[in-house]
């Protein structure tokens, strides 16, 4: 057990603060001979971080990451490699700008986890939100790059379909869109109208929610392990670990509370060397067993509660106050949540993918 | 680790499939000295157990549970009592009626686990699902009632609030009226709608999904340790591992996305000895951490796939066929759920409340 | 975590107390389609059962399991199989003999865990020394079985090599000759010494301590993960959970300390198609992984303290008195623990070899 | 469960390699609260770090240890104070010297872990030892540091106790003397002795094993949790996964064996408020939980096979050849062992006083 830890063959351990020196995390449970870089790393942490847009916090954190340990070259190897034992990857803060969160020492900011924190502990770093702040998820983003390398056959990508009420329109759902907009949305019609959205929520000083879905390509069959190792739990538990979410889906998701018996099933049919699922409803899992079909989850993100508008509050001592987020302010922390629902969806089938191994011998797949 | 494991310092593993000779549960670091009986677990077991009524399915199981373990009674100990050692539960299977279920020996029927079992572990119990079954639920019942007595003062109570499109209206939610109607619905109104549309799904042959709300009062502030050992993350997870569970959310929920900064955040106003939220947006959890509100959680329980129309599908050789379930037939499994989201709740925050004292040397509680 | 579940993927769960109705074990993470049967367990628990010799405690228990949970048998199956769900496997208690234990309730025995049962827990089921009771190993020994099957070409056996101050002769040494005396001794000509000294020991009502050797043979290459998850380190840890054992030594063990570098370390040569080692001071493991040589592990069981003298103890309200045991008296405990021994190598191996190939993808194994 | 982490409510996980950049550790579950600083680490880092003396590696390591993260101070905290949060320590190499391994990059050192890391995973960081190299010790005792925050009033201190044959004299034990020789050893006369007996070694090119006593007073009762969490269990697990450790002993260890078993029950007799012990052959543990009394554990260190003197062995390609270490070279690993013993049994009991406090709300003592 560990409450900074995730995962079971493959595991990961974060930590760091928003306003330490540092943030970082461990890997452990890495298969050894994989290659690996801290290029193809960054590549990952450039797509989340901030200060790429107007419509993300203005925090200005180049978030390069170095690797530590876990890894091994020379003339013989073929390039850098993974040996098999823990991987410490470390991102230096930079730009924590300590002077913006001066008075909320004595202040709970709604909505955030300043009251929660103090309660259980007695003590909290409330610069930038200490350990709750989203820098949090650069170290996700690290560990879910390293994910990805044992299971390389495995393609993931996620995009915000919603923000605020409006919502993306499937028909025009194209996978080459979402690195083509600020949004990582799918849609480009979608993309246009949100960013106007958007425009408006920021010069209000407030902020708005979002919903973003991962889908996850390729997946072999008999990921899980029924029945409280199922993947659909394990990605509903990585997806609310996530800052600021508040509810998880699958497949059809809360839609399907609506369905008949006859809507939902996903039949098969016979097809070349296995079969396959007419439909997909099931979100790529069955009976907590991943299925051949993508698995689809999306989760919802609240909207942040930093904003430049007064909010009533109470102070340490149990009194009334106001308090009003001053500085560095993000319309919608959704978007950046793109990338994080993509590392954790690597994250938790990679470390699938080892204990299916490690418990039946094979790699997934269907045995016909 | 373990699949069929689930909690840290308060753990239980259930065992048993739906044609076994028994199911039963063992349940780890429950705390000793505590008052416990037989007749206070089949209490609540018998809430949940099948034959109920016309909605839920025909097989009889007493669902007789026996303490085989992990308690003592002398004359001095009031009564029997938690020894602080493994409390081993078992309830014997008496209604298993096998021939039902010869044909789908060699077919996959659709919207349930037998072909992603069959293609992970290679064979399969195929009569009555097998470890799929929701019979495992009645071992989830058993532990949650020996949880409930860790958090003795937190009550919890969940309520059917949606069947098929069907809502409950929140202006009539009267907790008292669960117990009264055969759908464990807080709305008396909307519970005879129910009544008169799942008689006519019924009759079809057919199934629907559904919402079950399980809510938790009296929480303590401060259970729950970020960042993975999150308090609404465990709920995720622990709700997502129950049959047929497709999505979960934590207050407003998927509602959030579309809310602005303004309307989701719940501001803070000094009270008697601590203070309050004006209102519960969060579902009780900030930065996944009990903040004293009420816990509220919602689940989506899809439609069951065993429904009495042919369906296309698969035999375990590739070909293509159809397959029909006969005998027993549950028009929507959801109704039973409610004792299990009960469970659910009361099994994660007893986990989470061992936790917090572990790590803090507190109970929980506001500091003030 | 949990305190009564011992392995990771391959994880056991036991329960039960000396006096209750049963006690049992829930194996989890074992691999499907491996040929399984009550009998094979039953085999295993006849060797260690009490009441054998007059060298083992005269309570008759016939310690039959049965097994719940987690197999399938058609006739396609091949005879009965495991499914790779959890089995559950109990035994039941049938010659508990209440009385014997009545004055115990207010004393606590020397050398018993009964003083430390009682400050941990506030309460404890005094009568045969309830969960602390060695009656627990029944359900180590009936895991291990089934921990056997995954490792069916590891050959695992143990000896009695000291009891009291007599230590066998090595150049005796013979398997074969394990079964053939009340000891489990390989060493014929001490067997005949022990019998004669314990008969002695027994009529003075006395008790005397031992040391176990367990090895086993055709370990693949690689078992075991360093830093925290070495193979001796589970070892150690898996042979001092049994009851009364108080010290365990891998390979060259404490001697080790004795010799120099010269003295200790294996020296390798080529071999036909792969290396051999020269020596096995190491007992196996390098490093904490397997080498392929035998895995050898030493463990020291103290005396029972249950004997027929007086001891001076206190009262559960801190006043001197004395205690005598009366009833079943076991002049050497450790003789039992031969058995006990043997399974708990089976349980780490199997575990190891799951874990090594869920990192690995290998099952072990030379890679020349 | 975690390769690489060890402890379950206080929890470790160490990172790094003899030859990268860095080695460090991350510890989870630490309380809020506590005061920390890095130079209270450093000085138990200091005790161990090479090049202290002649009998010591030459190696010369600052290990200046850098806290990260877990930790907030502003003026109001009276100092540094830990936040609940996780803990990052990092440790600079600076010494490596990479030209001393050049050539057992294609020859496995005999009883080192070169030949099982290579077949285990197919890549190796020879250099130095890569990830078995004891230099990961040092993040050991950075976390023991920090455990021993916990545990305020228990006091852990090792002597050396034997050197090669030559074991210390008991009579002449004095705690004042371990810091004022080269040897940890609480014996002046029997350091004085060893002084001439490594010197002797040491010009040999040869090496000698050890045996490390660690002692821990004023424990509190009740720490440790049957069957499979017990006290001595992780204590033994936690010695054996040191480097070169081959055995592990409590209290009277495997002389218990040659005890009866009235020679081995510790009798208790009533105290002013509370029962003692009038003798501790049970080394402060039974049924595997803690009794007050100190808690006693020995362990083994194997002499190390770096050593001046050409061995046999083979090269990766099964052929033989000889192998000499040149270069830096320890006459006695066990030596700096003695810090790293310390560290473990103080992060062992600071996890056990957590899960103690979880389970039953209580910090051990007895209940009088």
């Amino acid at each position: 057990m560990s409450h900074n830890s995730f995962g079971q063959l493959f595991r990961f351990t974060t930590w760091g603060e928003s306003h330490g020196p540092a943030l970082g995390v461990v890997v452990d449970g890495c298969p050894a001979g994989l290659a690996i870089s801290e290029a193809m790393i960054q590549e990952k942490l450039d797509r989340r971080k901030p200060g790429q847009s107007k419509y993300t916090t203005q925090r200005r954190e180049p978030d390069q990451v170095k690797i530590l340990s876990g890894t091994f070259e020379d003339e013989r190897t073929d390039g850098l490699r993974t040996t098999g034992t823990p991987i410490s990857l470390m991102i230096e803060n930079t730009d924590q700008r300590s002077k913006d969160y001066g008075d909320i020492r004595d202040k709970f900011r709604p909505g955030h986890a300043d009251f929660t924190y103090e309660q259980k502990y007695g003590i909290r770093d409330y610069r930038g939100g200490g350990r709750s702040s989203a820098r949090e998820t650069a170290a996700r983003v690290a560990a879910g790059a390293v994910a990805q390398l044992v299971v390389p056959d495995i393609k993931i990508r996620a995009s915000l379909v919603q923000v605020g009420p409006h919502k993306i329109n499937y028909d025009r759902f194209d996978w080459d869109q979402v690195d083509q907009n600020p949004f990582f949305c799918a849609d480009p019609v979608a993309a246009e109208e949100w960013a106007a959205y958007l425009d408006g929520i920021r010069k209000e000083g407030s902020s708005v929610g979002a919903v973003i879905e991962v889908v996850a390509e390729n997946v072999p069959v008999g990921l899980g392990a029924p029945i409280y190792g199922k993947l659909d739990q394990d990605l509903a538990s990585a997806m609310m670990s996530i800052n600021a979410v508040k509810a998880v889906e699958i497949g059809a998701g809360f839609d399907a509370a609506e369905l008949t018996g006859i809507e939902n099933a996903d039949e098969m049919r016979a097809g070349e060397g296995a079969p396959y699922f007419k439909s997909n409803k099931a979100g790529g899992i069955l009976g907590g067993i991943s299925n051949g079909d993508p698995v689809v989850v999306r989760f919802a993100v609240k909207p942040t509660s930093s904003i430049l508008v007064p909010r009533e509050t109470v102070t340490k001592t149990n009194e009334n106050t106001d308090i009003i987020t001053k500085g560095r302010h993000d319309p919608c922390v959704g978007i950046r949540a793109v990338p994080v629902g993509e590392a954790m969806m690597a994250l938790v089938l990679a470390d699938h993918f080892l204990r299916h191994r490690g418990q039946t011998g094979r790699d997934g797949g269907v045995g016909f």
